[in-house]
Formats: structure tokens, sequence, C-alpha cells
């Protein structure tokens, strides 16, 4: 017998329901008045949202919040980021995941994707909070070849001990710290393995010269000529890419993990929305990681990105509000295969609860861009991920 | 005898220490413990910080939040926000005031300078709220000659019924929507009252090619010759100006509303923050109307000036946390001869409280960082405008 969650009188796709959820999945849309269930939410003045899917973090780093900012990227990594990082314990790791899963939660995420190191640490803070995750593991040339060996064979015999919540992935680094040979072997083990592949990709204009002067090509040329792009492959930033790039990003399915925040506050340049938008690539939103952001909050990186778009372009209907939404909800969980991301029969049951009372939801002549557009996270009333409560104002 | 309300155990500039007020005044920064007061705060595991000062706003226009988003700005005002106005009456000026002010408060504002139409609704909306505000005697050409008649005697005959919380502005709307004749009696009429200048400048480029095309100079080089431009006036957008206006703006000490929210969303332009801070500009934030931002939000605002400022000028060191923070509270305070926007014995007693155990407010490398950078309005805990409490959360 399964656990089941009624909802009741909540505000979906414009009309008052009450939603059946049956163990992880939402069981009836227009459940009846008397529906008898495990657990009732009353939802009255609420309405009901998917919640958000963060393509690219490193959460961990949430520990380096407001350590260094406002500084060139080279100095903030040398001078600041790399002398921090190098005296984290696995204790700081597990501290620093739980404080940014926390954060995520609070402001309306259930999933993020990350990349960073002693990954048993965010196993655990993500399998304590119930939230989902992709979590990488990180391949850099630096490391010896029997650690890259160790890694492999975490790949093959790891165990999900939260039943289906997490997936790991393989993470190249960036085309800067790792070589072609380790690129190929993780493309081969990702394909292998029916793994996602997560990389870092034409961030700065700087990644982009030295990949030209080294390779003779740009990082997106380069790395399709390793074989490594691909349906299964989540690029972080791309922002400097040309219209031939945009083309091949399409043509092999990659997701673009876009992070409008902290290209804006490294200044590492200007996404081009509209030219992805309109080569056809498939765009997700990521808010990277707390040191380069300051936060985790993707409705605040939706603004954002949406703004940006406008900016950019020139033209104030690039990117409507509904579209960033799904952009920061249902692509980002369909790149990770996640039968989520949208509130729907059958889908799993991952949604949040906004309080229509609000004042910055108020009056609701368009409930989407009030939420893009206005609210904050204090708008939030309660987050579920799997079928379970795992926020509450 | 006055008020005294004591706030102790509270964070200020990097220690703990016991602050007092009496009446609407700091009296005392670092008060003994035994201080007897009428009101004790105990503010143990929160900063004090200088609340905002929002510089450009038109307050009821709350009333069309997400009524009209993601389209050009001539269908945006022709088509919908002008039609929407029309049909507004003086009750719906004084509800869509209260809901913004509430919105305010809510996000740590206490004080916003505003231009509409029934003023008296605004006034005691404000009154209702213990803020602070700058309210707008609009003034636009296609008013009869009586109408404006009577606006100036309203400014000459006005008694303030909050007792030194709200003081009246000039403001004509805009150079194309008001004449070089009505222009210099505005300016006028606020030099012989000592009242501020409230106007949009330069706020897109099709503004500027009007204003050449009729004037054969562009808008502030307009206004300049018109003797409109000192340092009473507050200039909302300033968007598309060259070098040689800046200095202008620059030498005639006028305070700059940055509004980075909406100049984004409606694709007005790049504000030129580098090159206007280089000219020795004074620049103020703003979040303009809830229809084109879509809310009041100061803190979210900083951070969309700070990212847009280094994303603007390719560089990361452009516009830091503090004076990001600086331009949102004591620069705003300044403009408009309020004597507060900073903590310090004397000055008046307008501060919030923010909550150091908020997710996004830890670790605390930097607290004005993470305040500009990472937090929301959930971690505001308090805000006292005037020596009162006017949000508690």
């Amino acid at each position: 017998m399964k656990n089941t969650l009624l909802v009741k009188n909540v505000l979906h796709d414009g009309r008052k329901t009450n939603i059946l959820v049956e163990g992880n999945r939402f069981r009836n849309m227009a459940a009846p008045e008397e529906t008898v269930a495990d657990k009732v939410i009353d939802a009255q003045g609420k309405a009901i949202l998917p919640p958000f899917f963060n393509t690219h973090t490193h959460a961990a780093m949430s520990l380096l919040r407001g350590y260094a900012d406002d500084m060139p990227l080279f100095k903030w990594l040398s001078e600041y980021i790399w002398p921090f990082e190098n005296k984290m314990t696995s204790h700081d790791i597990y501290e620093g995941s739980k404080l940014a899963v926390r954060e995520m939660i609070k402001s309306g995420s259930v999933f993020f994707n990350d990349m960073y190191f002693d990954l048993e640490e965010t196993v655990r803070a993500v399998d304590e909070s119930g939230m989902r995750a992709a979590l990488g593991v990180t391949f850099v040339e630096s490391h010896s070849k029997s650690q890259q060996e160790d890694k492999l064979q975490m790949l093959r015999h790891w165990n999900d001990p939260t039943g289906g919540r997490i997936q790991l992935t393989v993470a190249p680094h960036a085309i800067y710290t790792v070589s072609d040979e380790l690129f190929r072997k993780c493309a081969e083990t990702a394909h292998e393995m029916n793994l996602k592949l997560h990389v870092h990709l034409s961030e700065t204009a700087k990644e982009v010269e030295d990949c030209v002067r080294e390779h003779g090509m740009t990082p997106v040329r380069y790395l399709d000529s390793l074989g490594v792009l691909g349906p299964n492959v989540i690029a972080a930033h791309v922002v400097h890419v040309d219209r031939e790039e945009m083309d091949i990003l399409a043509e092999r399915g990659v997701t673009i993990s876009h992070c409008p925040c902290s290209n804006m506050k490294l200044a590492s340049g200007v996404f081009k929305a509209k030219q992805l938008i309109d080569a056809g690539c498939k765009i997700t939103i990521g808010t990277d990681g707390d040191s380069s952001n300051n936060n985790q909050d993707m409705r605040e990186e939706m603004k954002f990105a949406a703004l940006l778009a406008k900016m950019s372009s020139g033209d104030p209907e690039t990117l409507p509000a509904d579209e960033a939404f799904r952009w920061a909800t249902a692509a980002g969980a369909e790149a990770f295969d996640i039968d989520s991301g949208v509130i729907a029969q059958g889908k799993l049951a991952d949604f949040i609860l906004v309080d229509l009372n609000d004042e910055r939801m108020r009056p609701c002549h368009h409930l989407v861009s009030n939420w893009v557009y206005s609210a904050d996270t204090s708008a939030i009333d309660k987050v579920v991920c799997d079928g379970k409560v795992i926020y509450e104002k």
C-alpha cells in the first residue's frame, strides 16, 4: 500500500482543484473533495508550480560565499579560491553541501547538478535532505593515473543510497584542465554506462584564445573533434561561441546550463540567448557556486536570465516569462531524464506551493510572470520532492 | 520626555553593541547593558544596517504588476498601460499605493521617490505606513492651464500630515510630455520653494533621436539650456548619454536614479555605470514601477546594478558591493536631504535588522557582500523608520 498525499483547494492551471499524490507520483489532478489520504495539505490561497532544477553548481563552495568578490577571475582563483579549497577537509565539504542544500530547498529547488570533490560527503548531504541531485565524479589532469582509475571504479560500483534520487555524472572539469586523452576516456565511460557528462565550456574569452592557440580550433569544435559532444552532455556557461558552434551544439543535442549571475559578476561575457534560441539549442539554468553568484536562488537566476536576454538582444520580447520558467524547471528535468518538471498526472510528485497572498504575487494578472519577475523565496510555502514535504515555511 | 528604544546585542561595524534610540534619532552607539528604555529589542544574532532609499518609482502601478510583459515599449504603453490607467479611480490609487508600500517595507525600504497622479491617495498610504517619501506633483503638457495652476497652488499650500516624513517634489514627467515653457516654470517653482525636481531623462534611444530632431540637441543639453539642471534634480534612468553630457550632469550636481531592472526588462539600453562613475556623477538606485520591474525590492535591484556594471564594463572590479550598497542607501538619503542612510550617533533612526543565521547570510566573510549578492528579503527581521518599528517578521 502506497503513501497518499492530498493537496486540497490548490490553484492549478488557473483552476482550484484537489490533487492526489500516491507514493512519489501524481495520481489524480482532480480528486473528489472526500478523497481519503494519509496526509492532507489545505492549499487554499496557494498555487502549485513545478520546482527548480539547477543544472550547474558547486554546492560545497557555499563556504566561500563572500570570501572574494569584485576582482578579476585569475586573481580570484589563484589568490583566494584555490588556497581556500586546499585547506578544506571532507567535513568542510559535508558542511558546505548541507548549507547549500538548505539554501536550495528553501528557495524552491528539488535538484542540482554538482561538480566538486569528496563526492561521498555531498551524497550524504543530499540523502539527508530528501532532494535529487546529479553528482559529478570530477576528472582533472593533475590527478594521478591511480586516482583516475579509482574514480572509474567508483562509477562502476556505486550504489545510490537514496534509492533513485541521485545519479552520478562523468565530470571532466574543462578543456584547460583535462587532456584530449582523458576527455576521450570520460566520453567513452559516460556512453558505456549511460551517464551524463558535465563540463565547463567556453566560459571566458581567454579559454577560447588559449584553445585556438593550442588546438587550432575553438572549444566547441575541439570537443566535437574528440567525439565528446552528444545528447548526454551538460555544458555549463557557453558564453563565447560563434554561429557555427551554436549549430554544432544544437545538432549534437547538447544541453547548455546558462549561469547569468556568475557570468555577469565575473564579467565573463554576455550570453547570446537570442541566437542560441534561434539556433535551436537546449537551454537550462544553473546558479554556479556561491563563490561567484553568491547564492543558489533559481528564482532570482530566472529573472537575471530573462532580463539579460532582453537587454543583450535589444528586444523585450526575447525570453518571455513562461519560457524562462521552462528553462529553470521542465528543461532541467528533461536534460537529466527525470520524469518531472511539470505538474501532470503520472509525473513524479515534485512541486512547490506558492502563497498567492504574498504582496509580490498580487494582483495575479499572470501567475508565472509574478513568479519570475516579482516574487522572492518568502512566497514559498512548501516544497515537495518525490512525494515528500522537504520544506515548510 | 522622548520615547527610547534600546537595540541590544546587535552587530554593528563588526562588533556587538547596544544602541540607544531617543525619539527619532540614534543617541548612543555603545549604550551600557543596564540602560533603561521604553522598548527593548534583543538583536542577538542580527546585524544593523541602513535601510533602502528607492529614488524612482510609481507606487500605485503595483496594480499593473504582470499585466503586460515581454513586449516593446510603445505597444506596452499604448495598448496596455495607458488604457488601464485611464480606468483607475482614486480608490485604486490608494489601494495600489498601499500594496507597494507594504512590499517596500517588507523588503527593507524606508523611503521612495514617487511620480504619479492623485497625490493625496499616496500621501494617505505613506502616512499610515510610517515610512518616508518624496511625492511628485506631476506636470504634463496635456493638463489644462487651470489644472497646472491648481498643482502650483497645492505645492504652495500643502501641509505634511506626517510631521516631516513626506516632502513634495516638482515632477515634470519628461521632455516628450512637457514643453520648454512648462519646464522653465517647474524649475522656477522648485528653486523658489526649495524643492527637488523629479524627471525621466534619456531613458530610450527614441527619446534622444526625437529630441535632437525637435530641439537640435540631446536631452541633457536641452534641459541644461532651459536652466533646469541643478543639485536639486533627480533624473531617472539616464541610459543614453554621451561623455560630455555626463560631465554636464556631474558639474550641475544632478542625482541619477539608476533603474537596472526596468532598463533591462524593457530593453531600453545599457546604463554606462563605469563612465558615469568616472565622470563623478552622483548615482542612486530606483526600482521604477511594478509594471516594468516587476517589484519594489531594492536588495534585488542592488545586485542587478552591481552585476550589470561589471558586465557592461567588462571589469569585475566595477561597482563593488560596498559601493552598490551606498548607492541604494546613503546616496539616496543624501539626494533628498534626509539626515539618514548611515548608522551613526545623531542620525535619524532608520535601520533594518538582518538575521545572520539565515542560510544566505552564512558564512559571514563580508557582511555587505552577503547582503548585496546573496540574501533576499526573508533575512529581514525588523525595519525601523524614524525611531519606530514599521515591520516585524
